[in-house]
């Protein structure tokens, strides 16, 4: 296949559903001009509960999805799926790829100076240990503290953003981190700053770190220095789920603003 | 995979590149609340003068696209590839699927009556015989002229619609048939009604008929029957297409009156 990266393309980012809206909004703030594409496999989700071999199947089946839409970069907006995908595989993309992981730890670095970091993640990605592994590659005197938090993400896909099942979910999950002194605690899930109202409550006093933004800052960098950044006007963004479900749009509405229904079309991409 | 006929889904066809659109005008003329997914594989264009393996490949992949994308009905918007499906393929569709060739065909016995009908197609399709064979299934009495046009589609997907050259190829390749004294004249390929007013001045007092025509009724009446019609406020619609080129953003502005450039998607059907 012949690769151009035209600065006409569009920005691919995937998740399991609606989480990648939190890396979405980011990217949209800071590349205005931009066209995204984003997929969500709803159909699929939740990913934390699933093993790596079949995460792994449908990361490379979603970044194949999008290299076929001719996407000039793709944000894996999606912890586990980045987590389970090796170096190797991610530079044999033929277009840059970011990741949330590594900008996330990057911060996390610059921001703790007790040099004690938190990890809200899900099971599966906390199983990996990426997070333990790249921030000790960057500063291996950093003490990391997961914290697993295998409902957040049913209950943000089924809507439910602020209810005293969530307050307390949010205050079982934080208490080991709060407990350690963690001083930065890094939203190691893409779906997790939905909650940012409660979790905020919960953090005594630590930095909120939401990778996105630093993913937002490196996409713009990167393709500045390619130079393949859109100047023409921008196109609408467009959508594509395994399955359309009502909390995908409204959350849409709610969190990004957007009226998505009509650039939102399913896609079986994982049959 | 689970299939469910879902009045929100939308219609999918798809052309080897802008011919489809002379489809998609009337489809949306007739069925105004519906969203179209169309894909033209502007890429590998033209289809005429392909093998029927290559062609036969690429239309499956076509379908296995629009399917993928869960549209209730597919129309293939091009002869060739309508040609080299078999009937059992056709049928296998978990979706209604219509072709212009069945619909072309009756439409013409209903208007002959000197049972002469004429054919202008595509090499691949005069090759496949397929005009032939469905109208002398409907009318064995019926006799068939056909005169392959391989110029004319290379003529339309570089955007010349009205050149001297146009007008000669045009007598030269109607020369056959108006000399038999055909009283029908089909539009064998989807792009052809693109130069309908080139076509009109030598057809010697022939009905030219346009398969699409037909089609857009047939796909109206099955989604009214299923039922599986859309009743909700309409989408846009989405062009996917193998390569973006200026003729294809150009031909739908000028042939549709839209401007589709941020609603079309490069995708690489065929590697």
């Amino acid at each position: 296949m012949d690769w151009k990266l035209d600065s006409r393309h569009p920005i691919g980012l995937f998740d399991s559903g609606v989480g990648g809206f939190t890396v979405l909004k980011e990217l949209k703030h800071i590349l205005p001009n931009e066209q995204f594409i984003y997929f969500g496999d709803t159909r699929n989700l939740p990913y934390g509960d699933k093993s790596p071999e079949i995460i792994h199947n449908w990361a490379t089946n979603s970044i194949k999805f999008l290299l076929r839409l001719k996407v000039k970069a793709i944000v894996v907006a999606c912890n586990i799926s980045s987590s389970v995908l090796t170096k190797e595989e991610l530079t044999a993309i033929p277009v840059p790829v970011f990741t949330l992981i590594e900008y996330g730890a990057k911060r996390a670095v610059e921001v703790t100076r007790l040099k004690k970091v938190g990890v809200l993640a899900t099971m599966a990605t906390v199983q990996t240990r990426s997070y333990e592994r790249v921030l000790s590659s960057l500063d291996n005197g950093i003490e990391v503290v997961q914290s697993a938090c295998p409902k957040f993400v049913p209950m943000i896909e089924s809507g439910k953003l602020a209810t005293k099942e969530i307050e307390a979910t949010v205050r079982e999950y934080l208490t080991p981190i709060t407990e350690s002194g963690a001083d930065a605690i890094i939203y190691g899930c893409s779906h997790y700053p939905l909650l940012s109202r409660v979790i905020e409550k919960y953090v005594n006093g630590a930095v909120l770190i939401d990778p996105a933004v630093e993913v937002a800052k490196a996409v713009k960098e990167k393709l500045s220095e390619i130079p393949a950044l859109r100047t023409d006007p921008p196109h609408p963004d467009v959508f594509f789920v395994s399955k359309i479900t009502e909390n995908f749009l409204s959350t849409a509405k709610t969190f990004l603003g957007q009226d998505i229904s009509g650039h939102t079309l399913e896609w079986i991409v994982n049959e």
